[in-house]
């Protein structure tokens, strides 16, 4: 059985200037440009593995060991479809192509991440699907080109296609052929940074960000006016300040536009409210800890959801650790799940939620006063990282009969 | 020794169109008109007396019982200051009347309810005082021009010199005389709306009103918008609402504006969350209730604090008070406070925290799930009240020498 087949992997981006509201729902075009970090796929990616063959009966998809029915997404077929249209243009060009276009697909997918932290997945995901296909038709064009398949899947998608500093242009044409991602700037220009996420736990069921950002395109009052001229602005401002890696400038503009985001959230009809306590406290904190340092030290931003994303210089980030995990024990009733795994060896394994070593860190820890064990379920370390990587067959997670070598029930 | 003293009574007003902002803090001129549903003084007001004597050695200041430096608060001073020049120009027109104005004065204020629970008391209290001083120095103004004087100790306390429904003109002229309150619709104009307050336990201390108020004209990026185009619209649809007793249209645009004014506050920078995750959990509680209703039967609103005020028909209030005292069980350790009082006979004794009536409200009870003992501190069920009111002398805070009758140390 002769089979093609291709594996990546591709990494999660964190928003400073929010993606939040379409102009064209069905193409994903934006009614504003925004810009985000990539983070290293040595702590956070999607691995995905397509393979086609002229054998195989049908498109099948597994997600994560569990096979899921490709045909209900939507959007995954239109991913699809729109790579396998690029293929079957090169084919018509080249008689000696294989019709790869014409085979039948199988996608294996899987996070190396706990899907229930609340992470993002569908960017680096989609990010992962565009970039599979590329490699698996050997497609000419470029990642930024490539952006716009993976826009289609879904919209923060195709920042994921680069590594570093990402924009993604919201374009001005109907079809959407100029609205796509660009690399503002190389992870390697500005290595020094580093980004600590808060994963918090939340009782409630999050509206999505599907649904949610067309409603406040909808009723909110206000949402105009931070795409008219709010958002035109920060950009501007944010690719100043990251290509002078001016910390203070960029933590201060990722700080107002994540504030702004959740405003408009709130100023939607019915409202949302995808902050809660615990992420208002993770900002009131942070201002707190810049205040004692005398200097931006920590930026916050927050995504469709609790989890806290915290920004900053390397050098900040054994204060960062050793504050959060004290002022938020763990659980001692989620026993397996890994707390902190210090993967940069800042951080002692016997300082965490133990020590705090700055004084007047410590001092801001005992006036906070610790939180409920538990409120904080996990400590993410990262930073900034490269974009999808083409990984060698024997990375591939389908056997050579095209199916799953590791599947769950 | 001859004392000349007056006590009145002054309500608690809730906005339903927001106050927040100053274009001139030292005068308090708003940066935008509001409005707001005068509460009843049956169940939420403050006494106050005050009395002058040719006798009295200086001007005294008692509140619930507590010896307060009366020259500490500038706005205290200022009101009274007032008052007194404008009882000195009516004794330079007419000699007969006594100098009360180069009298010196003793206050005695007290509120009947538990400061604790968070209530802006301040709006109530300088209504009184200015009722209080405009009886005492029997000032010819009318109600509208006092309501000057109390805008400049509290903005929003020129909205408790009426009842009813109280519009903030904000007036556009710089010495602030056109910015005054008018009353929109008296109090027996619609008579079937109530209010349910629901004191929401907080541990964070919030951001006074005084000081985010102003960081958010500072520092946010849509508050302009809000002020410009958002609330201007809002009033003329919020007074015609109230003139057709039209409650779908006033809680559209009483909950919309609470929810904007929570989002300006989010957008300001460094961000001020008054709301938490109750705050929240209400808001989503009164979305539904409304939705299992199939029409708008309640709203809420959140002043600068986490409490929420639910504005409803008289005939939602049994399923209203069943409802929340159902979700929000009452804490035990908290058993000398009174946790609802019942005040319109509406709801058994033997159903508050035990029974929901309606099939469809108690699926909806079940569904979201009662939240932890004590969220909730406590019910206070009223209605829309009259102005403040004038009390014989029997009903005095101070006795016949001027000192409060009661005392606290």
């Amino acid at each position: 059985m002769a089979i093609y087949s291709a594996t990546v992997t591709s990494p999660v981006n964190i928003a400073v200037i929010k993606y939040w509201g379409k102009r064209n729902p069905s193409l994903i075009l934006p009614t504003n440009s925004s810009l985000s970090v990539t983070l290293s796929q040595d702590h956070l990616s999607t691995r995905t593995t397509i393979a086609c063959s002229a054998d195989f009966e049908s498109d099948r998809l597994w997600l994560n060991g569990v096979e899921e029915d490709i045909s209900a997404s939507k959007r995954l077929v239109n991913s699809i479809g729109t790579a396998r249209a690029l293929r079957a243009s090169e084919e018509a060009k080249n008689p000696e192509l294989a019709p790869l276009s014409q085979y039948k697909i199988h996608v294996c997918s899987e996070n190396n991440f706990p899907t229930a932290a609340g992470l993002a997945s569908s960017a680096s995901g989609y990010a992962a699907l565009v970039s599979a296909l590329g490699q698996l038709f050997e497609l000419p064009q470029s990642t930024a080109e490539l952006s716009r398949v993976a826009r289609v899947g879904s919209g923060s998608a195709c920042r994921s296609m680069f590594g570093g500093f990402v924009a993604w242009r919201m374009g001005e044409k109907e079809d959407g052929e100029d609205s796509m991602a660009e690399q503002v700037a190389e992870r390697a220009h500005w290595p020094d940074l580093q980004a600590l996420i808060l994963v918090v736990s939340d009782k409630k069921k999050a509206v999505s960000s599907t649904a949610g950002m067309q409603t406040t395109v909808e009723t909110s009052a206000l949402f105009a006016e931070r795409v008219r001229s709010v958002v035109p602005a920060r950009m501007q401002a944010m690719e100043k300040a990251i290509k002078e890696r001016d910390f203070a400038e960029f933590a201060k503009i990722t700080m107002q536009d994540s504030n702004q985001f959740h405003a408009v959230c709130l100023d939607t009809y019915p409202p949302i409210a995808y902050m809660n306590d615990t992420s208002h406290a993770v900002t009131r904190i942070i201002h707190a800890y810049n205040a004692v340092k005398g200097y931006t030290a920590a930026a916050y931003t927050f995504d469709a959801g609790p989890n806290a994303v915290i920004y900053a210089p390397k050098s900040e980030m054994r204060d960062l650790v050793q504050l959060f995990s004290y002022l938020f024990p763990r659980d001692e009733d989620v026993l397996p799940e890994v707390f902190y795994t210090n993967p940069f060896g800042l951080v002692g394994a016997e300082e965490v939620g133990q020590t705090v070593s700055d004084p007047a860190v410590r001092k801001l820890a005992e006036t906070v006063g610790k939180f409920q064990a538990g409120a904080v379920r996990r400590l993410i370390h990262t930073e900034v990282g490269d974009g999808p990587r083409v990984l060698d067959q024997a990375e591939s997670l389908l056997s050579q009969s095209g199916m799953p070598k590791r599947a769950r029930q």
